[in-house]
């Protein structure tokens, strides 16, 4: 019997074809949410910023195997959250200006806390059985979003580092020094009311939310110094009167979780409460007619289909057309870069 | 107390700046797997491939919510599985080439069955306490991978097109009408060895899996009309004798469960039942010594830190040193485009 021979010159298969990448790497996707959410629960960003990022002192910073960070930071390399230098002394792992400014715990701008709510399991676990939900066309009568819930806590602890600039930019169309009440709905961290008291020194706040969140929105006009200007409406936004006289109502990241109905009746509670001539400032995700674009705003629509039984990633022009519908004039929407989000304004 | 007037002439805050796109879309990135997964279980892609693929048709077709389908939809689109069409009618949706290719059912490239595997809680349900195995260097003992478990039969019946064109790249090597006497050590689905009989019809197959497995490769070997040629020999590789003489072994998608000892070891073991002149093919993901490219082969790291308790996505440069570690000479690679895996080769 003879030696094989190898045969390598056969014909390359080279031509353009299908190519299942994308599948591949959407398949194995979830691994890298688990990876990140590690990476920040190991601190280990903040560790490669303060050592000189090799495996060595990155093992004795974390207190981690070798074998393990190995891997973790390699694949963090691979998204893009690390760089990787090659040199005498072996690998060494930096830092990316993005992961600098948003993962580094000691950056201002740090966002690691949002794994709490981002990757809490109440979140996660509901896409466990998304089949179910397209089916139904919701989730099960067993999860439900409401403002009571633990996660908001999470939601009102973890995401303010998200929403501070979301809030920042929202508050310049508020900017000047007239005197104004202005009504908070779903505050939350209350960041959104605190900063326009911050950038108006006459603006008075009042915070809408329910009394297990209103504590964290508390803490933080104390925190900013506004909290003499500041005070607290607690309840359900549906139910409870929202009083009168407003010059302005912000309705940041709440309309998303109802379906038209609900958001027609609470509008017009809204403009109820609105001043003449005041203004309702609504902050979306809001994505183009196509429902597809920009893609940050355009895939919420998954956590509301997953976590809200009537909820949806409103279009900006559908927006528009429930301000209107609600008897807001001058309609007009605002994006606030460099965040996902869009201010959508109306007149009553 | 006047009118509030916005202000919006302020300056745009456009200069560049960090971004949290990547924290954002990688925080999220498991409703990507989800949503995929979701598609091919409700056979979504077939369903949009045999209509015209508006949304009412497919409400009907796959007895879906249109609430639920619509989300879905638009989140594969946003992704690049979907094409969209805005049309008088309605909004349609269509197949990418490569959805058209590898998730039509009628495809006969059609990978969907792979998600029995690659989307088996045995294997993402791993991934929830990464951190625990970043900290430890590897899975909790009570998370084994080894070859009797369930999984591999569903990795054995899922997982054979998606490594159907890697077998077939592989058994080029081998081409030819030499009479040759074949080993393929962790057959599973069989594919390799019967894809060497399929361009050889001289040889003869002795395929080695634990006998759950060996089942599948039976099948197969029957459907590709080779079992005339194929024997079986179960047991577990590293503790059975692999029998003499062979013109060659394969290798493929084994070695990188293991550490380097247990693989040094093994394939003194492969060297012995090879005849003088006989060739050693491992197949493998194979990453550049940079540990971080090509990205598909260098993320499969990741499987292996968190199923096995030393395995790892050798380098290419590793599995060239292994094999000549253990005495084979004339080593070399081969891409198998366009496939993410390699082929090592070693001469006795």
């Amino acid at each position: 019997m003879g030696t094989l021979e190898l045969q390598l010159e056969s014909e390359p298969i080279t031509k353009a074809q299908p190519s299942p990448v994308l599948f591949f790497e959407t398949m194995n996707a979830y691994q890298r949410s688990a990876a990140l959410k590690t990476a920040i629960e190991l601190d280990l960003f903040t560790a490669i910023g303060e050592t000189s990022g090799s495996l060595h002192e990155l093992t004795e910073k974390t207190g981690c195997s070798e074998r393990g960070l190995q891997a973790l930071c390699d694949f963090l390399v691979i998204l893009g959250f690390l760089t990787k230098y090659l040199d005498e002394s072996g690998d060494r792992y930096g830092l990316t200006p993005d992961s600098a400014a948003f993962l580094h715990k000691k950056s201002p701008r740090y966002l690691g806390m949002a794994v709490n709510f981002m990757a809490s399991p109440f979140l996660v676990d509901a896409f466990k059985d998304l089949t179910a939900v397209v089916r139904a066309g919701g989730p099960p009568s067993g999860h439900k979003i409401n403002q009571e819930l633990p996660v908001w806590l999470d939601f009102a602890r973890g995401m303010g580092p998200i929403m501070f600039p979301v809030a920042e930019q929202t508050a310049k169309l508020l900017e000047g020094d007239a005197e104004a009440k202005i009504l908070d709905v779903s505050a939350c961290h209350g960041l959104f009311g605190i900063a326009v008291a911050r950038v108006n020194p006459n603006a008075k706040i009042v915070a809408l939310d329910f009394p297990n969140v209103l504590a964290v929105a508390k803490e933080n006009a104390e925190r900013f110094g506004v909290a003499d200007r500041y005070s607290l409406l607690p309840g359900d936004a549906l139910v409870i009167p929202l009083g009168t006289g407003y010059d302005a109502v912000l309705i940041p990241n709440l309309l998303h979780h109802w379906d038209r109905q609900t958001i027609a009746a609470f509008l017009r509670k809204v403009y109820a409460a609105l001043k003449p001539g005041g203004r309702v400032i609504v902050v979306e995700f809001a994505p183009n007619d196509d429902r597809v674009s920009p893609p940050i705003p355009a895939s919420f629509v998954m956590n509301m289909l997953v976590n809200t039984p009537g909820g949806k990633a409103y279009t900006l022009n559908e927006n528009l057309a429930m301000l209107e519908e609600a008897g807001f004039t001058s309609c007009d929407s605002f994006q606030l870069p460099p965040t996902f989000e869009t201010a959508i304004v109306g007149l009553k």
